[in-house]
């Protein structure tokens, strides 16, 4: 059967269907369909509790490049087919989205091959964002992850470590981007030496950040990109919600696109606190 | 700057970058990244070891339809840009993939409204494979279920209901599809009778099937699509894995896109057990 046989099929089935249901307790069912819904759970037990670090996708969500990467068109619509189905056109780079190590290199890991065991991780939050309130060119510098070690202890193994800047209270704004007068983009990123140091002294498996890059606006050579991915280590951008989460105890669970020879893409991101 | 002076910045910064990597210890530096990798772990300590239930989604990975349903293009090219970056164009409702309740209702939630609370849940693995090496139309039905109960003890609240039939390892060969010579496809799937008694029963948040539909091949009326979905439960279809699962112990994570509006979506799917 091809594929336009099916769907004319489905939709005359789904039509007669429908009839009926209109014809017949359509009003009731509905009533019983939202009082058989599923509890809301307070909280989950298992694992303790889950929280969403990701961001909502949607046609005009501000992008490194400045023009639209998310499209969508709906293919089927309930009213008429009896179910809703839509396809979607997306820049692997948009949203909250991994950076797979091939994204910076010739031949790193593709998002399909991130090994299973590096997408869930002990997550250590930095909190730069007093200094990024005063200057968005601020980085997390070295300094700035010996503080936090200082202060919780070393780096769990195999961390993912995340910036917080404060700036997704912006990402309904020009100020996520952020451009200025001198035409750059303005925003925080990882410092180069702070990559550097993970690298050489940790077991880190990814870097998160709520801006933009990984990199910080006005980064003329992608420096972070270029150390971090090669390594095969993973990269997240335009993260949510790290401002709620403590500075060590949470462990992050990307959920990365699995598309073949990928570059990374929008991700599901959670935290496990 | 707009979008195309940035990607002209970025190129020229690039290639500039990569002249002098190429002109200097570009070798070195590739053998230094290798060993710069971080150890793979044998095992996950927080939360339990980390499963993928995910298959890699590619141009011709099989469709309900029976047409390709995922296209990538590569926009940047690392020899030539000094990064890699896709895009793709995908219909929501392909590889492992989640179908929002928005799917088969006129208002239920959709793939971004799904509370994050059911987005984590105890998984039932209820296995049919014996009888789906028999009858490929096999379905589970509610005396699998109570079966399950038998030898489990009660469904978890909140939990994911998950069909093992093996048939994953059709994925790639015709027979995932299995169009027969009536014209129509035969796999299994869900029992519409096992979809109401989970509702009325359980508390269970969502259905899971490694095949390509809720509903068996050869449904001609998408009744548990109806009977499921627009109580606000979610379903997801062509998951992978789970055949190495406990019946019951494991917790499902679904890693279910978030674009606004949508009836579901490719997800990455995990479980921890």
């Amino acid at each position: 059967m091809c594929g336009h046989d099916v769907i004319a099929s489905v939709r005359a089935q789904v039509l007669s269907r429908r009839h009926l249901l209109l014809g017949g307790a359509a009003a009731g069912a509905a009533v019983t369909a939202a009082s058989l819904a599923p509890p809301r759970a307070a909280a989950q037990t298992a694992g303790g509790t889950i929280r969403d670090l990701t961001h909502t996708l949607s046609p005009d969500f501000p992008t490194f490049f400045g023009e639209p990467q998310f499209a969508i068109e709906q293919l089927f619509h309930f009213d008429k087919d009896g179910f809703n189905l839509f396809k979607y056109t997306v820049n692997e780079h948009t949203g909250t989205h991994v950076d797979a190590p091939l994204h910076f290199s010739a031949d790193g890991q593709s998002v399909d091959e991130i090994p299973v065991d590096n997408l869930m991780a002990p997550l250590a939050v930095v909190d730069i964002a007093a200094k990024a309130a005063e200057d968005p060119d601020a980085q997390v510098t070295p300094d700035d992850l010996k503080a936090w070690i200082a202060a919780n202890g070393d780096i769990p193994e195999r961390a993912c470590v995340a910036l917080y800047s404060g700036w997704e209270r912006f990402v309904s704004s020009d100020k996520f981007r952020n451009v200025g007068d001198d035409g750059k983009m303005h925003f925080p990123g990882f410092h180069v030496e702070a990559a550097q140091m993970l690298i050489e002294e940790t077991s880190a498996v990814g870097i998160a950040v709520d801006t933009l890059s990984l990199d910080y606006g006005p980064s003329p050579d992608f420096a972070t990109h270029y150390k971090w991915l090669p390594t095969n280590r993973w990269g997240v951008e335009c993260v949510a919600g790290l401002g709620e989460l403590p500075p060590t105890g949470a462990t992050i669970i990307l959920g990365a696109p699995k598309h073949a020879g990928g570059s990374g893409g929008p991700a599901r991101v959670f935290a496990l606190v």
